[in-house]
């Protein structure tokens, strides 16, 4: 059974509370009921992770590394505009990683359209709610079996 | 049974043949095959149009919203960088729309980091080769039953 | 009488279906039946000529040096931001050329403020509606007579 | 009967005298005539002023809304490229206003090709010498008309 | 009696001891002596919190949500000129929210001119030492009153 | 007894007609009275000035120096972003110079977030209505006090 | 005997008839019996080809890789400012490409100083008027024979 | 005996209260003593204008078009860095103008560095103090002499 | 005996983990015996932190001022390309401090090539690996033994 | 006899030494033979000169307007990308020269995607080894007989 | 006597050769010529040189340094532009130097209009031909009398 | 015993007369005794050259591969910031080389940030007086060591 860990990044654990007109209506643990739920109909074993320490962030996936995870979603929230940081920790960590969003970042702000994180990234997905994590499962799955 | 339309932009059609180290082997054919069948699996009706043409794919965008489609994925291919027709085209039409790329086109040349069709589309999907394509129907698949 | 040429560009054909709160409510047919009325009432034969594709906008405006038009009106939609082909295509024709534009591109997306095309026109009129066409004629028949 | 106010920005009165061959032989004087005499003709009242000085215009453009003006011809000559001070003052008249410019400043030196002030008028006209001026009054005709 | 959160960003601890030249003699605690004493004086239930880090400023913002805190006054620091993050959290809190500067951080080096967290914040208040806290507290009173 | 200057810059004198999404229903005269009325009660002597004129504006300021002004009090308006004369003007007469906005100029257009007088200030203090005022009076008295 | 194809891009059509001053007396004819000439005493077999359209231009090159082309000479037009379409298409023929083009690019607008083409040829050849394609097909067949 | 205006702009008058370290101890009156002083040795007929106003500047520059004013002396101040109307009223006059800075706006701050209406006059002198315009002065002799 | 504290910034607990291509084979813990060996037989008293927080690295600089530490020597990994945060508190410090990197960061990607924190340090040293370090050092002792 | 000047500008003696990845195995000997054969062959008398010092070029390219040569072939090698003294001599001896370039300086680092010399020649050929030399001298001949 | 350095860089000595459009038909001889003679009769011992070689300018302004020169005339050519190392050596030999440019640079090419080594001046003259050194002369010989 | 090639760029050989603000009071013949003393107590064989001219730094760095030094430690001096004639001359000697600087280059003017040396030398050494150097011969002595 392959272990993937799924990190939120700053702010994230304010889903529901926070600017509803751009993240809808759905709290931050209900996001990780649905993702266990659909993890476990995928047959993966998922640990969640949220923090909004760019430094704790990057310590957990530094444990990832020892853990022997499979693969990482992340969704690092406004780190992804400026955390060199982040995008260092994830490439050194060498598990396959996939970047994901609730929102279009590339509707929004100027300042949102670009990532630091995502070159170091299998790839990307925007756009698609809370969605946008089980599509980056479905993706890690399918990068996961084909090695 | 929710119609789609798969669009492919430049020089898609030479999948297989064109620059394998960043597009793998999988022909054009075999890739349009993988899509129907697992379209005709989640019950989608796809129909798939390829053109190295901007004007024609604008065409083909316009004739969806007569045919009544549903949902479209679209891979622009260079058009994702600089065709402000192709974006007006996609928001005219008012019809839902993936942008999906088979590479993570934020690790690739500084010109490739940026979209101007995705700001128009539900939401972009960047970097797992084919399996975009149907990361994109699920997402499209998901929104519709939204509604 | 003179001969005028109007040229829309992609996307116009989709007028009165697309986005109204930004083009108004007129169809693209009511348009050019607007912009032939006026054209008879003000002694002009109008032709008029919508393409999508940036190969054939070309293609046209070179006809009409062969055709020995008079005066073009051209709105050539989201190609004036960035076709330099179309650029190199009116001046190559040398006839007297209008640029119009239906919105003012000028308080729009950072992108529509400047133009590639009308460098090349005698001028440009943007933010009337259909009346920016009108203008454009009027404008051409004023500078035709002053031959 | 419908009131205009014509406004002339810094330099214009030395139309005539400076640079013709950018601006062309006809005095400031003949200008204005030829601007009232087609006012009459289309049943406009139209008033025209010129000012040297920013605050200047910002006055008159102010003092139009106490006196009821209906709309505005505006040739801000260089203050359209950075007088955000003129640009807030026809804002909050609140009257429709149409800018215009007697040369074609697209073709022009680079910082002629962005406008501050265009953003807060209804369009743009540029480049038909006076009769930029006279299509601005046809263009604002009909925009009250519409009402 | 409205209950203000004052929260110090980063360095801030080191007020007295670093850069006089540009901060003054005031050392950290009397700064807070000083804030406590005026919140007394003005019936405002002040707390005070500093830290260096990015993300326990994120926590505390957040808490205070759920604390019901009436206003914030935030010294960002240099997380100013780049925390995104930051900006998320203030946002996402909704809470009336002032940013205040001792320095003014316009007349210092170009990086410190732009703000990141002060287009989410009711305004800005820079240059007048500790008296720009005082000013952000009478600010935040008003605002408070006006609801 | 202090004597303080205070200068609006252009259009501040629209205030109450002008955009009132942005500035509020407060009319130029009340802002006056209110500031007159709360000078007073500060013991401060208040000279109120406003034009829409740069020139006027410095010719002002430096009328401040010969009458021996104490402080001054600067919305700058528009002028604000380009004014690099207004910006010398402060600067030469060597007065303390707070400079308020109405508006959080940080959260509007791209071109208001700079300031080119405020380098010359001793600090900025924006997004707070007419109390921007109050609380550039309540600095400056600060700062007069502290000499 | 080798196969050669040259491609000539948007308006070359228009040669002898367009901006002289710029680009000479030759006609579009003569510039082509030229070549084919000319490629008859070099030994290599020419194919000429010319469009306006983006999309037929890639088409054609793709075309050029079923029927076994050796070389390609490409002068992209204004394309080559701009398509990276185009560009992909160069690059997923592998067929050695030279660039050429009839005036020195980089002495003329801004804009017409960078290739978005050259970075995937064999190299870039400017400024010889016709006599910049014979020279392409030299280098085409040094590179040729070197192999 | 040639009629030579001397232009001084904004702030200039502060000349000797204003910042003495960047401008000296010269007051503004005997500046102007001094260029009389020499004018009248060099059988110069000079006449001195200052305004703090854009539009007053203007006007002077107009007026000196129709007294036949031989050759203008400018110091625009801080103009010289953003009013392109005072350079279109010096390109308009085409009257012999020379550009005079009394410190050496080369390494003063950025903004200083560049002059919008240097290019539109015969030349530019800068950071000689008082001398700069004694230069201009002979600078101006000359070239009215070679005529 | 000196005292002296080395820093290291987010990611460095990974080396010999990650990106050895980069990096290098040696282990974080074979580099700090080799340094602290080194400190030994320098005379110098070392004690070494990592941190992948940007706050817990101000605390730790904090810190140090209160402990009377002689010198510092710090890679701030990433950090160095965007954390002012940490500009500020080296600064504040006012420590003696070298910057150093093991990686020629003037090599790498392009957001390497810059450094936030150097301009507050009295040096920077990058690209020897493990004995960018010892570099540090020696640069050090040299500086604490010229006081 | 037409007299042909070569010039190879800093490093190229280093050929076949220097980066052969980048330049091939050919040395400057080989080079040079190569060219003064060819030159034969082709009836032009050539002359060679290398020299790494940009004075030591000018001072060349000045000697060649006094000897009467007929055309140059130049490789500014780095220069090409910021001597501006460089391209000041070639326009000033006003003889007929080309640029020439080993590699394709448009597919390598951006700083060499840009010539400040080529504006001032009759066209720029790059991409080719060796036979970019042959190639210019080509055109140089065409070019000369021209005339 | 004050004894003046005259320093002329790359291409001057092609003076009257070289684009007399720009630089008038005066020759090099006879421009130093009328300086020697114009020197004498200021009564200053003026010295010339001229190189195309960077180095070799520094060189002689670091032998003006030995010699004892009072000041120093420099026209660094196309080295304004991009010479960090004359900029240096300026600033190093602590000796009064004017910069001066026969043609106004603000008028001509946009990278002309900024100099590298104006900042390391007392000031700039530029547009008055021959006459420039002339003032320059006149600038210095006022300086040095002033001490 | 390794030969090592210390390369002085331009101004250097002014240190102690120039700037001693920022380079301090040792000459440069201090400096080249401390060098060959320290390096002869390392047991390595220095060799020193110094020059003002780009192409001698050139020929001295090709000469260093004929005559088989081991380790080159360069001061490139202004050069540094756009020298890529000396980039390249580094670049093709393939000898390993250190960049230093006496001043910390990253605090002092904006241009004097980067550096196009260093992508192609070890790394480099800045902010240490005269000890860079000597950083820099321990540096190399290390690399060449580990060979």
């Amino acid at each position: 059974m392959k272990k993937i860990l799924v990190i939120h990044g700053p702010n994230l654990n304010f889903l529901g509370i926070r600017e509803k007109g751009v993240y809808g209506e759905m709290s931050f643990n209900d996001l990780n009921e649905y993702l266990l739920k659909t993890g476990e109909e995928m047959g993966l074993s998922l640990e969640i992770f949220q923090s909004n320490s760019e430094g704790a962030l990057i310590d957990r996936l530094q444990q990832a590394y020892f853990d022997g995870v499979d693969g990482i979603i992340i969704n690092p929230g406004a780190y992804t505009h400026y955390s060199y940081a982040l995008r260092d920790a994830i490439s050194s960590t060498n598990i396959p990683t996939v970047e994901v969003h609730l929102s279009n970042i590339h509707k929004r702000e100027e300042f949102r359209h670009s990532s630091v994180t995502a070159p170091v990234c299998i790839g990307q997905i925007a756009g698609f709610g809370a969605y946008s994590y089980i599509l980056g499962m479905h993706a890690l799955n399918m990068k996961l079996n084909e090695k």
